[in-house]
């Protein structure tokens, strides 16, 4: 979809039926940062669910991990996050505007819009200072003796921290991975994008650690599984690329990158949503030397000590629900209707409320059985129940939050117990026995 | 249980076994913070989703919401926080010891530790200080101009700050509620017990809305269904207690607080694990003054106006992990053999792994259909493959981290297509067909 204002159509939707806040919007909003309403949470959730799922619960050589956010100092240093995860900074002393260093093309002059900064005469740019992106703060009772913490930045470092600690409790044998979902924090000086580059944000990373040399291979074997993924997910194959790091890309520790990118259309186009690395020894060997704790691995069968190597898979779990969101939109005429419908598209198995129960009217006993049937399908299936306003205008606000079956209890139900389930994409309508619904929509719903 | 090593027992079970390792442990650990290994975050992940479904997916009137964690910071003046969230703190001039001002009697003199400081005549205790227990930061560009902000001590305020969007998105009527789960933090000086009392933690919270005037029936009704969730978790009635607090005890804005307690035995005893509060129209009401911007509720149907008021039901969500396992950790002698076993009885529901499989020996096919067996099974439950050792020692693993079932593959099984599936409480066993497997455990495994 090339539509440029998509980006603001989906804002807001997502502010008006339940998916995205402004976060504390009452106190005019954090700047970069969101909150997730009732039918964003289930969306992501249900993304979440699914990754863990297809990485963790699936595999026999993949463990989960759930580490703290505040992690001891030092492993910062290590990861080289205390010296490197920085943004150069310029500051002009005449208009006082702020501006990335190394963005100074992308920026505008305050005072002379037409000209970046710098190049404008009035200008007066100081030198480039170096600005750390890790939120930081201090732990234990007073500020000026307490040490100094920070957010993580990501989630990968509390996975190499805890190697040995996973491999030996689970009695793994390389190969094998350590995945974990979670918040990591990021000062950015340029977030924006809706949910696409926030402040606070939500990762999920697989650390897959092999026997050095058999890294390219299972590189391979990774980028592919990780692509197929978010196909399976149902984001659109024209709107998938993946994107190699050239070598002037590629961070100092890495041996090979590529990032999947997904297409959002208007000004934004192709950006990453997940990123698959072969990060080599680099991250264990740091860790063995900071800590003085050997991060090595024991091949009984050869008898053989070595520091294993890392392939990555890094996921941004709002950037692909806002791909997952992207994907999904699209407005449709509808016949014989003035306004035509907008769908949510969403693959079923994200979709937030999974079918929605309607009573055609609000009496001959309609309420009654619609909520009999909500209730049963309740342990298996989120349901949502709506008996306000026209069946079309429920159909209509069902379809815009993505909802892939709606159920009519109509006069014929509460004879022969049958009702009608109308499919969002197809608009068909069956007529299906209330005994076998659950059935119906299991098979339908994968 | 009244055995004072329980919980000594149990942290190095949690390490040895995969469930909680020591955030940072190579580099000697974060003060209080802990790490969810394999186990632990399927423990927890599943407590976390059975009160998502309990609280949000089973009910009309609840509804999901997933806050950031860095918040507006007028929203920790509004709600009290940066005033009132302190403890007091007194330093002694001559050992340089330091400690709450509120809480001396509990603490020792690191010089005469039998006496509490202040009472031995060599102490000279300062005034007491504030202390807030907010972890600050700073967000935007430069520290020196950038905004402070907090992590949040709890989750409740960015369900308060988000009371209209919610309700007006969701097309609610009070009475209904807001849920969600996520990390809080509090620089807390005296953290401990293992997982009990941590500096980042995770909540599952409920704010519930009401007319004023219904608020002391709903708060009744919601104390008794917190109690039964706690039960239906397999927590013994005999270690759960509400405790109520005094007038002394109350906060200044609660009009009534139970909590409910469990007992962890040893010297922690009975202790918080959820607290139920009626917390009047205290925090809209002050959301209101503090962005001027109006949180009333519009009651269409009697054509009034009024702020809800608030029952809140908040659960610790570690603080309940600990609590499941304390509970169900049992060592029990074992008919014949000298070693007994330990066993953790966990509800079926929480076990983080729900069926072992073994091949009884590595050969004659056993390994290949017990690979059957597991991936067939997978989709549905989390499962978990052994052949390391005697079936003995197999089972005494699966015992102590708590799996209900474990399934044999035996020279018979490849015969006849059945297998043997063994009660982890029972420990009966019985020859199942392998084409009921799935019915049999999900029969079982509710």
């Amino acid at each position: 979809m090339s539509n440029p204002d998509v980006m603001d159509k989906l804002v807001s939707l997502c502010k008006r039926r339940g998916f995205i806040f402004q976060s504390s919007e009452i106190y005019g909003g954090t700047g970069s940062v969101w909150d997730y309403g009732p039918l964003g949470v289930e969306l992501k959730k249900n993304i979440k669910d699914r990754w863990w799922h297809a990485m963790v619960r699936s595999r026999d050589d993949i463990e989960g991990l759930d580490a703290a956010i505040l992690m001891h100092p030092r492993t910062w240093e290590a990861s080289g996050h205390v010296a490197g995860f920085v943004d150069p900074l310029v500051d002009c002393k005449v208009c006082k505007g702020r501006f990335r260093a190394d963005k100074l093309e992308d920026a505008k002059c305050p005072q002379k819009p037409s000209k970046q900064p710098g190049q404008h005469d009035a200008c007066a740019l100081t030198e480039a200072r170096q600005f750390n992106l890790m939120f930081k703060t201090h732990m234990g009772a007073l500020e000026e003796s307490a040490s100094i913490v920070y957010l993580r930045p990501e989630t990968a470092q509390g996975i190499f921290v805890n190697f040995l600690n996973v491999q030996q409790s689970m009695r793994q044998k390389v190969p094998f991975g350590i995945a974990q979902i979670g918040k990591a924090f990021r000062n950015e000086i340029t977030p924006g994008n809706f949910i696409f580059r926030t402040r606070e944000f939500e990762q999920m990373e697989m650390q897959f650690f092999v026997e050095p040399g058999t890294d390219m291979e299972w590189f391979e074997q990774w980028k592919a599984m990780r692509m197929q993924w978010h196909l399976d997910l149902g984001l659109s194959k024209d709107r998938l690329q993946f994107h190699q790091h050239s070598a002037g890309e590629l961070a100092h520790y890495a041996r090979a990158a590529f990032d999947v990118t997904f297409d959002f259309g208007g000004t934004l186009g192709f950006q990453e949503i997940e990123g698959v690395h072969n990060r080599g020894d680099f991250d264990l060997t740091q860790h063995q030397q900071y800590s003085s704790k050997k991060l090595e691995y024991f091949d009984q069968v050869n008898n053989k000590r070595y520091v294993p190597y890392v392939i990555e898979t890094s996921v941004g779990a709002d950037r692909v629900t806002l791909a997952a969101l992207v994907n999904a939109y699209r407005e449709e005429a509808v016949e014989g209707e003035a306004e035509g419908r907008v769908v949510l598209g969403l693959h079923h198995a994200i979709a937030p409320i999974k079918a929605a129960i309607f009573p055609l009217t609000k009496k001959d006993g309609q309420p009654e059985m619609a909520h009999a049937i909500l209730n049963d399908l309740r342990n298996s299936f989120t349901v949502d129940y709506d008996e306000t306003g026209s069946i079309g205008k429920r159909y209509r606000r069902q379809d815009e939050v993505g909802t892939p079956f709606c159920i009519t209890v109509d006069p014929q139900s509460t004879g022969d117990q049958t009702v009608t389930v109308r499919d969002r994409d197809t608009l068909a309508q069956e007529r299906v026995a209330v005994g076998s619904l659950k059935a119906y929509l299991a098979a339908k719903l994968v």
